[in-house]
């Protein structure tokens, strides 16, 4: 079996990851009998300083070719905040309507997580995070008082949402934004976290603010209920976003899968980050079930280890486990989070972790593991 | 010295903890030499089911008339989530241009944090909330496909923004919703929050999404970069909302003062009240430095516990000192913050916080301790 992998590393850290994680990756596939077939794309800062360019049309058509993407991270000291996020990050989730942004939170043995009396088998649930609207739509403006007039069309192909806008104000300088979800948009992804939920502990809960931002999120708690009658064996319940983050530090054992529109999703995976031992160990999923689907690190770039071999790879390694699950691959996959088990429990990890390995050694570790583990 | 303050209990546990609140700043009155004339409002579910009355223009009348709110909890099963929210909670915040929301994170001694390896010592901030703008506004529509056309006013007095809308779309259904920030509304804020600062130990982290969120945020950035220049003596920083989650959890030691727009701020503050030990220990203030200010546990109101004398009065109480420090009582305020931590350290605690008393016992013990803490 064949499989052709589309590899950004990207910027900062990124490359050094990114190789890690394929070295492990060729390893789980000699055991287990496939070849990933990688082809390497430029993108990222570098090419951006250089040429201007972020992502073109080009590198979408040739993305569009893979399955998968192993994406290692962006961003950039020389670069304004937004631009490279934006431009690459968010492009390529948008572009290829990777709806589903997966991100499992789960304490693995031997992990030092900042709660007190909280240990591996009360951390253990997935968050899944709409992908691709809500106020990701990146629609916007701003203005120095007066009047101001524009057209502005968002989620142009799947649903052709067009506003137009006429905003005027006494006030010295005005900036708005606008979020949208679409009962489409909703309803997919919620599905996705039922039929999840199925597989698993059979608990839903959705994370919204429908007592504030009532309309978006008003809808959102519609589909959800509606989904919810699909499946009677499974317990729902709703959370706002400022209670759950409360949950998640008192109660994470509660949860099973955890369903959320994006931006809330951005906030409460960083802090399940945290809470399972840090973004050195916090992998993600860009999924779109029947189209280019994309594998990263929810970690930045780091741009200060650049060059170092420091980073630590488990959440990049761990994305891969995610990129194998996705293909097919599922005891490959297992195997590699074993690896990963493993080289924790070795002690066998990087300083971040209060170890002193290299990055380079920690991923050679990892290939040497995933072939007995 | 006499001061004129209005009590609303509200919903729920709200007006069991006004209550114990109430004698817990009376008795700081005879203490210190003032004395506070209570004047209580009927507002909450109960007149809403009865009369159909949320925050009348009479309301508003009678309660500008007063310096400060002493305000229990609103929230009510048989009411739909948003109406009280909406109609009361944030109707005051709005209408009485309560544009700090301030909110501080601390440790006292004898709680119990679930951070392991975190004490008091390591959790001493504040978070400022802005507090009138953002998503808070309330603009939004849902509908269903096809096309709508709407006029919408925001911040109409402040600063008449007017929207004029015509949305068009091939979705089965749309929401949309809208946030706000104007360079005034965030300036003033920031501008609070730098002050505070400078009495503090002189560092302000500003909190956003600029990444993604560029409009409103940018603008909020570029302000926040505009003040900051006009307080050299203080040191800043920008977080992005998703990280902040987890220096809260990992280093809240770096923080002292942190500025936030309104929907983030309500999301670290419920994470930075778990941070402190609980809800039960949360308490916010309102604030309009020229007008009505209004103080609050942050917490919600219980329905379940309602009437039963159970509910933990210590946030309300804490809010009853910020009151007092608003309304220039500052050694009343300092005493009833040491006859909390006082009865924590005793020991004399409700059920949520491993004791047994009632919520009225904890008011007449911190009545009493406040007379010679
Ligand atoms: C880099 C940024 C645009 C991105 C996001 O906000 O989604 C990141 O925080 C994430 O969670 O993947
Ligand atoms: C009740 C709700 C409207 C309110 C808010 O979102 O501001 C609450 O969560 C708070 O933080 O005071």
């Amino acid at each position: 079996m064949q499989y052709r992998v589309a590899a950004i590393g990207g910027d900062g850290i990124g490359p050094e990851i990114v190789a890690a994680g394929r070295d492990v990756l060729d390893a789980a596939g000699e055991r287990y009998g496939f070849d990933i077939d990688w082809t390497e794309f430029d993108i990222g800062a570098e090419r951006y300083l250089a040429a201007g360019e972020l992502l073109t049309e080009e590198d979408i058509q040739d993305l569009s070719k893979f399955p998968a993407i192993y994406f290692g991270a962006i961003g950039d000291e020389r670069v304004r905040p937004g631009i490279l996020e934006k431009g690459i990050l968010l492009a390529i989730r948008f572009h290829f309507d990777q709806y589903i942004n997966l991100r499992p939170i789960r304490l693995l043995e031997g992990v030092q997580t900042p709660l007190a009396n909280k240990r591996p088998e009360d951390i253990d649930f997935v968050v899944v995070r709409e992908n691709t609207e809500d106020f990701y739509v990146g629609i916007g403006s701003r203005f120095a008082g007066g009047r101001e007039q524009k057209t502005l069309e968002v989620l142009r192909e799947m649903y052709s949402i067009r506003f137009g806008l006429d905003v005027e104000t006494d006030a010295e300088e005005v900036a708005y934004q606008i979020g949208v979800i679409t009962r489409e948009g909703a309803g997919r992804v919620i599905r996705y976290a039922f039929d999840l939920a199925m597989q698993r502990r059979k608990k839903v809960t959705s994370v919204d603010k429908a007592n504030v931002l009532s309309d978006v999120y008003g809808l959102w708690r519609d589909v959800f209920s509606e989904v919810a009658a699909g499946y009677p064996g499974v317990s729902t319940e709703f959370n706002f976003v400022d209670a759950v983050t409360m949950w998640f530090l008192k109660n994470p054992e509660w949860f099973d899968v955890v369903v959320t529109p994006n931006m809330f999703g951005d906030i409460i995976t960083d802090l399940g980050a945290m809470i399972q031992g840090g973004l050195g160990l916090a992998p993600g999923g860009n999924i779109n079930p029947s189209g280019t689907s994309m594998f990263e690190p929810i970690h930045g770039s780091a741009p200060k280890y650049r060059g170092q071999d420091v980073a630590n790879p488990f959440a990049t390694v761990w994305a891969g486990s995610m990129l194998l699950d996705h293909i097919g691959e599922h005891e490959a996959a297992a195997a590699v989070l074993r690896a990963i088990e493993r080289s924790i429990l070795e002690g066998f990890v990087t300083r971040d972790m209060g170890g002193e390995k290299k990055t380079s050694e920690v991923g050679r570790h990892l290939a040497a593991l995933v072939r007995t583990v």
